[in-house]
């Protein structure tokens, strides 16, 4: 019997399928990608953190109890800190480590999107759906991740692989 | 000049010199406080925990910038720390580690009106507001600290000098 997430998850059907089976994230494992390419991509996801950020937080103060609270808390802990640079050192070697140069380059509508959602979601969201933008996010990134693992190419560049173990690890 | 937050402080007058110069504040630093005592006040103090975890948890989500958020959530996830288990041992050699038990014991009114403040205040504050009774909070927390550090017993038990190291590091 699957569980009531994995229902939710099998509901979505081939959309999916089609996240974590994409051109993008073979590529990024295998090095191959167009540095191009990941420079739009890392730009643009990194827009996304702060309202992460909030949306998580909020999700923490809306739990039912502080044992649901203490996952959120140390997640919190990790993705902010100070061990995390894999952004900074990548703008650095992609050459957009100018923040006023990197702010120029305009939002991707699905990146207002995105940010949007999280933040209305946080701002007036019940727990269910704020959990519900949280699991997507993160389980469609973990089953990405788990998926070509295996196939990363530690000889490339730390830009390509580092992405991907970050999600596993 | 002093600051805004030092102005604030020095208008709540001698309650914040009379906080942080305690009877309690001493006994606990050098080793001499009656562990009845202790014990009645690790128990009350426990049950803020959550409180301040949705209180910290809903400023995080609340503040300006990912900057300021940054800070939030590194103090989050060290409090809710696996390390963290200060109560934990402490309960276990006072006497009261059975959570049915300690349960039983009701709250004394400084606790409920407490958590109800920052439930309160998580709920529906300004940021202005939240960073009042976070900042009143640690500041004295740290001030009688600060105080006190170096004249506890450390020959003594843990349950005393490890709860006046916990907020200076």
């Amino acid at each position: 019997m699957p569980s009531f997430t994995e229902q939710l998850r099998d509901s979505a059907g081939d959309q999916w399928y089609r996240v974590i089976n994409h051109k993008f994230t073979i590529e990024l494992a295998n090095g191959s990608i167009n540095k191009e390419v990941l420079k739009k991509y890392l730009i643009q996801d990194y827009r996304f953190l702060d309202a992460f950020v909030i949306l998580l937080a909020s999700t923490i103060a809306k739990c039912r109890c502080l044992e649901d609270r203490i996952q959120g808390c140390q997640f919190l802990g990790l993705i902010t800190g100070k061990e995390n640079t894999y952004f900074e050192r990548s703008f650095e070697v992609l050459g957009c480590s100018n923040i006023e140069e990197r702010m120029k380059i305009p939002n991707e509508t699905v990146t207002t999107e995105f940010v949007q959602l999280m933040k209305t979601t946080a701002n007036e969201g019940t727990l269910g759906e704020m959990l519900s933008v949280l699991v997507v996010a993160e389980w469609s990134y973990l089953s990405w991740g788990e998926k070509v693992l295996d196939k990363t190419n530690r000889e490339g560049d730390f830009t390509t692989w580092e992405w991907v173990g970050e999600f596993i690890h």
